[in-house]
C-alpha cells in the first residue's frame, strides 16, 4: 500500500478546472421540444435540441434584459426564443431574429459551449481553450448496455464541494460504516487497498475474502450464502467522474464467476458548495433469469443506491462541509492508510488545476 | 420612434429617491383598530389610525428596547402601545405615556413620516425634505370609480429591484411573449411605439390594427370578433408608479367605441431586492349590462392580472435579478427599439436621483 | 428603586464568556446508547455516556475527515465511533482505535470539554482555564423536587442573542403587556421593583397588592379570587441562567401561605444570533390535593409557559434582533426605571467578560 504524504493537504482546493467536459444532463433528460437550464461552475447554461436532434448549449441569459432563455421555447426548429421579449438565438449563441426589425441587434451574441452527446450523457466544455472530445471521460460501458441490465439514470443535489464527494468515492472503506449492511460491514474495513495510476487516472481497488454478503449484492445472487468474496475497483477520471466495478463471488471461487455492477458516478459542480451528482449502474454476469425478474432487481438496486447516496453519504458530506466552513475552512485532515486514493488524486488534481490556470 | 442612446446603461441604478411619496398600503387594508407594519426603502414603518380615522406613520421600532410597535395595539383612541413594555406613542412619534412614571421618558421620540390618504391609497413620504402633497402621483381615476367597474385592490411581493418592474411595464411588447394569448400575441410585437414626455412623466403608447383578440379583453366584449384593434397607453410617474389605459375596439372603428380598463401599477421598494407591487383596475366603456355580470367579469380580470404578474412577470423578473446578481451586477443590456420608454425614464430617474441626493 | 446610569449601553455586547458552564442538554435527554450533538458558543460538541453512565463531551468533528461524531454510535461501552470511516474516540477526545491498523493515528486527538451532571442538567465548560464545578449555577431546587411538583424539562430555539433574553427576564414588567392575562396585566406594570446584588448575582423582585389574578396562577389556587397579592423574584447567575420564584396569595395575607412555582430559565448561546432556551418549573405550597390533579395542573403550566416563551416572548425578541441588525447594530436603548435589573447585570457581565478575556 502506498505511503501517505506527510504534509496534510487542506480539505478541499475549492478551485475548478474549467477546460474540461462536465455532464450537464442525462441525454434522455433533454427533450426535442423544450430547453433545459442548468448551472455548471457558476455559469447559467441552457441546452436545447435542434431540428436534427443535435444538442446546443449557450449562456442562459438573454443579451437584451438578462431573462433566462431556459424559460423560453424552441421556434423554427433550431432557434431558442427568449420568454420575455422574443429575441431568437441559434445554437452558436448568435441572435438571429428579432421581432422588432428586419435584422437582429448587433452585439447580442451569447457565449456558446461545445457539447458532445456521448455515453448517454450531454457533456459541456466550460473552458476557453479548444474543446477536445478525446478528453471526454470513458463511460463506454453505457453505450452498449443491454436495457435489461441497466438501472435508471438518476441524480441528486449535494450541498457540498465536489471534492468531498470524490474523497468519498475514492475511499470505499466508508462503505463498511456508512453503508453497513447495504454495501459493506465493519469486518471488511481493513481490507487491502491497491492503488494504481494510469496517466492522470487513479484506480483504487480492494478485495475481501469471506466477507458478510452485503444487502445490495444479495439481490443479485439467488440462494446467496452468508459469506462471500467481495471486491470493488474504482477509477477516477479528471476532473470529477468515477467508474466503479463492484461484485461478489462464492468464497475462493474465480471472481469472473461472480456477479455485480458497474457504478457510474459523475459529479458536476454547480458552484463551490453545490454539486449535481449523476448516477446509474450496469450489471454484469447476471445470475437471475428473465427480463422481468432482472428489471425488478434493477429497480431495487436503483432505489438502494439512491438511498445510500441521498440518505447516507449526502447528510455526512453536507455536515462535513458545514463543519469545515464553520471552522474557517483551514482544517487539515489527519490522513489514514485508506486515504491513499484521495491523496493521490488530489496530487493529480492540483497539477491539472495549475495547468488549467496556466493555459 | 425615438432613437436609443448609444451608451447602454447598467441594468439598474440601485438607488432610491427618498424625497417622494410611496404607497404603504391600500387604504382599506388599514383597519381602525390595529396597526399594520411595512418596510419602505429599508425602513420599518408602522401605520395606524387615530380615533378620527386619520392615519399616522412612525418608525416601527420602540425607542426603549426596539420591539416592533406593529405587534402592539391602539389605546386611548390615538396612541400606539408597545407590545413589550407598554410605552405609548402618538402619531407624531412622541412617546406620550409610560406605565412607569408620571411622565414619558425624555428622548424617546421616534421618527414620524408624513402620510396622505388619497386615491384609496396611504402614501408615506420617506425623505427629510418637506413633504409636498402636490407630488402624490395622480391616480384620481380611483377616486370616483363606480364600484361596479373596479377590481379588488391587490398586491404581491416581487424579489427584485423595482427598476426591473418599471422596465417591464414601460415596454409592453413583452405582453406578446410572456402573456401570449392573455394580453398579447407575437403577431403584434412589432407594433409602432410612441414615446412622449410631459415634464418628468414618460408616456409610452402603441396601437395594433387587426390584432388577435387577447383573452383578457374578450371577457369584456360580448360576441368578441377574432381580430380587433388594440391599444395601450402607459404613463410612468416618478419614482415608481404607472397608470395604464388599455383597450380594444372593432377593427377600423373609433377607439372611443371600444372597451378596456385602466391598470393601476404601484411599486414600493422594500429594499434593493424586494418590491411590493400593488395593483388594481378600473374598467371604462363597459359593454356588458348588469352589476352582477360586471362584478363577475371584474373578478376574472383581477384573477388573470394577478396570474400575469405573479406567475408570468414575477418569475422572469426574479430570475433576471438572480442572473444579474450572479454576474456581479455589471451587465449592460443590449438595447432594442422597444426600450425607448425604459431608456427615457431612466434618464429622468437618474436626474431625479441626483436632485434627491443633492437636496 | 435604583437610579439608571445616564450612559445608555449598546443593546447587546455580543461577546461570550468562555470560561463558564453552559447547559448542553437536560440530563434525561442523553440516552445511554447514543450520542447527541449540540452547538455551544459556535463550537460543535457531542455528548455521550460511557458504560458507567458518566457523560463525556468532545468536539463533534472527526480529526480524519471532519464528519460529525454525533451521527456515529457508541461501541465497546466507552467509545464513540465516527459514522464515516470508523475511527473511535474515548471521552477524553483521544482516538483510541482505528479499523485500519493496530494503532490509532497520531495527532487525531479532539478537544474534550469538562462535563458535570448536576441539578438534572449536563453542564459543559467551554473555556481554556481549569473548570471549577463550584461555578455551576445553583439549581439545587431541581435536585430533590418531588416529581408531583415538577413540569417537563423543555427547550426552544430563539433566533436572537442571549442577552436580549436575559434583558427580558430581568425586567418582568413585560409580563403586564406581552403576557397580559396569562402572567400579568397592565394594572401592575408600575409596581415597585427591588434590585439586589449578591456578589455577581443580580436579584430583581416586585410585589403587587390587589392585582388581577393571572391565568397561570388561577390554575394552582382552587376557588381563586379575582384579586390577589402577587410577587416575583428572579436571580441572574452569570453568564446566562436565571431562577424565578413567582407566586400569589390572598390579598393582605402572608405570602408564605400562597402558592406558585420556581421557574428555571437557562440560556445557552449556540452562536451570536441563536440561543437554546431551556426551561422547567417546580411548584411550591401546592394547594390542590392528589397526584393526578397536580400532574394535570403541571402539564397545563408547562404548556402555558412554552406558549408564553415560544409564541409571545420569542417573536418579539426575534423581531428586536432583526430590527437592531437592520439598523446596523448601533442602537442605544432609551432606559426606563424598569431597566434597573438589566442595567446592573450588564455592568457585571461586562466586568466578567473583561476578566474572561484577560484570563
Amino acid at each position: 500500500m502506498n505511503a501517505i504524504q506527510p504534509s496534510a493537504p487542506s480539505a478541499v482546493t475549492g478551485t475548478f478546472i474549467r477546460n474540461a467536459w462536465y455532464c450537464a444532463l442525462w441525454a434522455e433528460s433533454l427533450p426535442a421540444d423544450k430547453p433545459v437550464g442548468c448551472t455548471i461552475l457558476n455559469e447559467p447554461v441552457v441546452l436545447f435540441r435542434r431540428a436534427d436532434g443535435s444538442a446546443a448549449a449557450i449562456l442562459d441569459r438573454c443579451a437584451h434584459r438578462f431573462a433566462p432563455l431556459s424559460m423560453g421555447k424552441i421556434v423554427g426548429g433550431d432557434r431558442l426564443q427568449c420568454p420575455y421579449h422574443g429575441l431568437e438565438y441559434d445554437g452558436s449563441g448568435a441572435c438571429v431574429r428579432s421581432p422588432y426589425g428586419p435584422t437582429a441587434p448587433a452585439g447580442a451574441t451569447l457565449r456558446s459551449f461545445p457539447v458532445q452527446e456521448r455515453h448517454k450523457i450531454l457533456w459541456v466544455w466550460m473552458g476557453e481553450r479548444a474543446a477536445d472530445p478525446a478528453l471526454i471521460p470513458d463511460f463506454s460501458i453505457l453505450d452498449d448496455a443491454d436495457p435489461v441490465s441497466m438501472t435508471i439514470c438518476d441524480s441528486i443535489l449535494v450541498r457540498a464541494n465536489y471534492e468531498l464527494i470524490v474523497d468519498n468515492l475514492l475511499d470505499l472503506s466508508h462503505t463498511a460504516f456508512l453503508h453497513d449492511g447495504l454495501l459493506g460491514s465493519p469486518e471488511i474495513a481493513a481490507g487491502d487497498i491497491k492503488l494504481e495510476q494510469e496517466g492522470d487516472r487513479i484506480i483504487v481497488s480492494r478485495f475481501s475474502r469471506g466477507a458478510p454478503m452485503p444487502g445490495m449484492f444479495a439481490l443479485t445472487m439467488p440462494n446467496a450464502p452468508a459469506l462471500v468474496d467481495k471486491w470493488n475497483w474504482i477509477r477516477w477520471m479528471a476532473p470529477s467522474t468515477l467508474l466503479l466495478r463492484s461484485g461478489v463471488c462464492l468464497t475462493d471461487s474465480d471472481p469472473e464467476t461472480g456477479t455485480g455492477y458497474y457504478g457510474i458516478h459523475i459529479l458536476t459542480p454547480e458552484d463551490e458548495r453545490n454539486t449535481r451528482y449523476f448516477f446509474t449502474a450496469v450489471r454484469f454476469n447476471m445470475l437471475t433469469e428473465g427480463a422481468e425478474n432482472n428489471q425488478s432487481i434493477n429497480a431495487e438496486i436503483a432505489r438502494l443506491r439512491r438511498f445510500a447516496f441521498a440518505e447516507q453519504d449526502g447528510p455526512v458530506i453536507e455536515a462535513q462541509q458545514r463543519l469545515m466552513d464553520r471552522a474557517g475552512g483551514n482544517l487539515a485532515p489527519t490522513l489514514l492508510p485508506i486515504d491513499a486514493g484521495p491523496v493521490r488524486y488530489r496530487r493529480v488534481l492540483e497539477r491539472l488545476q495549475a495547468a488549467d490556470r496556466a493555459g
